[in-house]
């Protein structure tokens, strides 16, 4: 079977190099295609050292015919707003798209346009694009024209949380979703806040009450969950380059921690890459891999459930490559550790 | 003026060490003597080697009567249990003693008793001995001849909780405590846990549900604030030497985050080490300081607290610098940047 | 074709866990066996969590007899001398092994009993084994019952320096190798030296002039060559997991950098994993990986070499990978990234 | 006595942060001025967020006459070239300076020219400005208006090898200096090079040859020796915030390790930053303070030296306030620790 076509839209960013690094020991695809405008001319290697000697792709501008014609599809590592006018022009060019920005990741456009502050480029798919969570939508994915990839800090939430909400274990209307996450989360601008020396040997919180992630989270969970809840998130900047833990508060009914890992256990028992855990993960023990570790403990009125990914792999590149190869027909884990 | 004389107990781990770094700068003071068992025979520089050079005290064996001698104020950095023999020793032999260990922190010997799983060595000064926050206890400590030094994540939970609790800013019995430490508060022993390669490049939770200073908070602000409050405190592992930050989720009975941080400015109005800030702290912020910055945050229904801290400054041997200072009639920051 | 059954013996350290990790995703091998004395009993899993759901192995006690009926090959990844011995007992069981200690890699016992300071187990065997380093033995390496895994500083010495001498671009006696590794080189054993606090944020020397990775790099070096070196060799402790950057100071005869780039690529061009890059390498851009990356810089009469890799993939269990693929007729990049 | 009035030419980077931050505990000076254009009109605390509640000067734009008026010394922490311009311009108003830049430490015009690339601003004072080093010139820093501060690679290069050189203990023309920086050597300014991301876990060469800092070690120490060296010196950025090791290789003339710390003791006898030590310096052994500790060791006919300083303190704005203490006839060790 011939491989599947790969392109790689914004190829200067972290996820982006992700996805190359994680193609190149996928036995089914390889990236034949990377764009940026301002790397235009160079190879992908060039902007990525770590490729070299591995990958000899030319970086060009973006031109969407031109990259449909090459591509099987096409990875939309651009940032939002941008990313949806792409997406349009590519899926136009009749190739499948797999959107690594928000811009198609909630059901609702007046939510999106609030939270975002821009006027979509593509309403008329907000509500219409498929979440790109292989452990619930993976029908649907598997016919998807456009996959909304997920935000790495709503995948670290919506996987503990939405088995627990659907069995009705936990109150929906007191959760408080505490994330930390490695500095790759910030990008690769160049920016004095994410410099090593304003970082490195320091926590901190950002956006507190304010994130975008959040609406995510309770968007995802209501989709999956069929029940609204209300959570409060507060993400922290952590000195790692990978890696985000969740530990999220939740008010049980009467339930213990072992009845809510059990109920994880038969929600996910299909789902290679989610692991309900004994011990308290840390993110180490998913770093560089598309595995979810999550575990959970009783504190009296409270439960206290921690869970791990990792923010490039699951909370971004690697769920982009388990969601191509269920859009494809492969085994989901192809290719991934 | 003599300067005042000044002992370590217990001087092979990070406490010791910055208790010595602090006082190789403090105008008023000087480390006289340091006692290691395992390291009997050695210098203060051989086992802490940043001191090479600055500071040529040996290493003695500890005979309580020999120290009392030598000394105005021991610092007593020794495990529980073992520290409250120590601690009663000293006393015996007329010398004061600021104790980093819980010993003596808590005002219920019950609840020591259960929490720390030992026989209390001296029950007697339990619920009798002051709480080293000068912040709150000055005039007691001045006048002490055992200081309990406080608790590293207590510090970082007690002071932005205690003024909003006695000043009826918030509900009591629904605060939780998400605090993440750098691993330096895990100590020196020789443990896999903390090697190098096990915490660095990861975070996690640990001790869910059960950490001892988790009803120290709750002892302590209900002795500062005059009410009992119900927290839940979940402490994290964090990549970094130094530095706590607390993050704390409490309800609101009306009132704003900018009442709260004009709350503590009229609390802390005369600590010069408390300061109420309006960006969001990071432990950068306060590494090496024995300062604290903390701040607030609306959230709806919650509010949203952020304390940082240096664990091994405020939360421990900066705090007991402080103590000393209060003790021995010098200003509160003598010698503390 | 079945898959290679492959044994672990001292599952706990770092190159185990690699091993492992390694084997997760090959497509040729499964992990059969692993052995810890003292975490008999336990899984492979508990032991390194990080393998949590994906790996549920037991961990015995090490009979070689046992290990050798149902393996094809073991990765003995033992301390030395230990090692030794299990390796002759492996042996003797018919079944293959990989040596990760240094016990057989260099060609004099005088040279070994001198640096290791013990008597040697197996003596006989001294001389008579294979380096595994593909890039030069494969031949040998493919019949070999035991082959000596290199070490890591050496491997990144060895690489750049012995196609130069060979072909004789260098003065061989005036060669001084800086070296600086990840953490993960001091093993996971627990000492105060290698705890986070002590390693983090500091670069230090260690075992200058008296390192034991010094005498096999100039045998291999000769080995290889067919002429005899003389180095001065000096391993830095450096803050990261993972990495080894050696910067090799040489006297050229006359050439120039450029040329001795070419050299290399006319060496390596059959390697698959070895890339003389026109960049300055950095250990991130072959972290993970069991690639090579080097490059040299005119600097007067020296040119500068500048070497990177992976301590615990080429510089350890992927390059145990690779033997293990040559040693069975597997492509030798085989589940290698 | 009054204290000296400090401005701070530039002050948003690290090095004007670290003046400041050891200005907040110093006994006899105090910042009084602050200037950066681009951050005119905020307060220093705002940019540098650890200053909180402890200094509240205001960044205004550099005037020479307005800050010569205000001031008793400027600290001028402006890149080379612009330096020169505003020292030349606060000299003309009578208020001494000391220079972070390059732009006066080198003896030759041409030298500078050739290695900086500009022309410089005012080359009369070329080979006429102290190098800003106490240890060796103090009488001269005592009655200067202008300091050129040493750069912070020169400095731990310099105090270990001029003793040696004007001892004639080494050979002149065989010096190999392989230095690890710390990244905040590299500065505040948003480049994709010093993101987090692209620097943690990692450890690279750079300037391999070329670096600016490598005619300034050969110049200094033949300035202090009196003869001529050569040396080959390579830069590499390291994963941490502070602290430079460099380790050099000499080659010695009959003597021992023992001997050259023995020289260096003989020589920094009344250097109270400066400590031969007996065991192998790690910067974490001098982070944070304004100390040198060196040591040598024996190699065959090398010997190797190892020394390690804190690039923000004793490699910039420590040796700045140990030059203005000397400058105004405080004490040398002043409020440095």
């Amino acid at each position: 079977m011939a491989k599947i076509k790969v392109g790689i839209a914004g190829a200067t960013g972290y996820t982006a190099l992700e996805v190359a690094r994680l193609l190149m020991s996928h036995p089914g695809a390889e990236v034949v295609a990377a764009t940026s405008r301002a790397e235009d001319g160079k190879s992908l290697a060039e902007i990525h050292p770590s490729l070299a000697g591995r990958c000899d792709v030319p970086i060009e501008t973006l031109d969407p015919k031109t990259i449909a014609d090459k591509c099987d599809v096409v990875m939309c590592c651009l940032p939002h707003g941008a990313s949806a006018e792409t997406v349009h022009a590519l899926v136009q060019h009749d190739v499948r798209v797999i959107d690594f920005s928000a811009d198609f990741r909630l059901s609702s456009l007046e939510t999106y346009e609030k939270w975002y502050g821009v006027k979509h480029p593509w309403p008329q798919r907000i509500g219409n694009v498929v979440y790109g969570m292989p452990e619930f939508f993976a029908d649907e994915i598997a016919k998807a024209d456009v996959v909304a990839n997920p935000g790495c800090y709503p995948t670290s939430a919506i996987m503990p949380l939405s088995p627990l909400v659907q069995a009705g274990l936990i109150e929906t209307d007191d959760i408080i979703i505490d994330s930390k996450s490695g500095v790759s989360g910030a990008g690769r601008s160049a920016k004095v806040a994410t410099l090593y020396c304003e970082t490195n040997e320091s926590i901190s919180a950002y956006s507190v009450g304010n994130h975008r992630h959040g609406p995510e989270i309770d968007d995802l969970v209501h989709r999956i969950a069929g029940k609204s809840i209300k959570s409060l998130f507060t993400p922290h900047l952590t000195p790692m380059d990978r890696g985000i833990l969740s530990t999220i508060y939740v008010r049980h009914r009467g339930h213990t921690a072992a009845e809510m890992i059990q109920c994880w256990r038969d929600q996910y028992a299909n789902s290679v890459f989610v692991n309900a855990v004994d011990h308290l993960p840390a993110t180490k023990h998913v770093a560089g891999t598309n595995y979810v570790q999550m575990t959970a403990r009783d504190c009296g009125e409270r439960t206290v459930l921690v869970c791990a990914i990792d923010n490039l792999a699951k909370g971004a590149s690697g769920a982009a490559i388990q969601n191509m190869n269920v859009m494809f027909g492969l085994p989901e884990a192809t290719g991934l550790a």
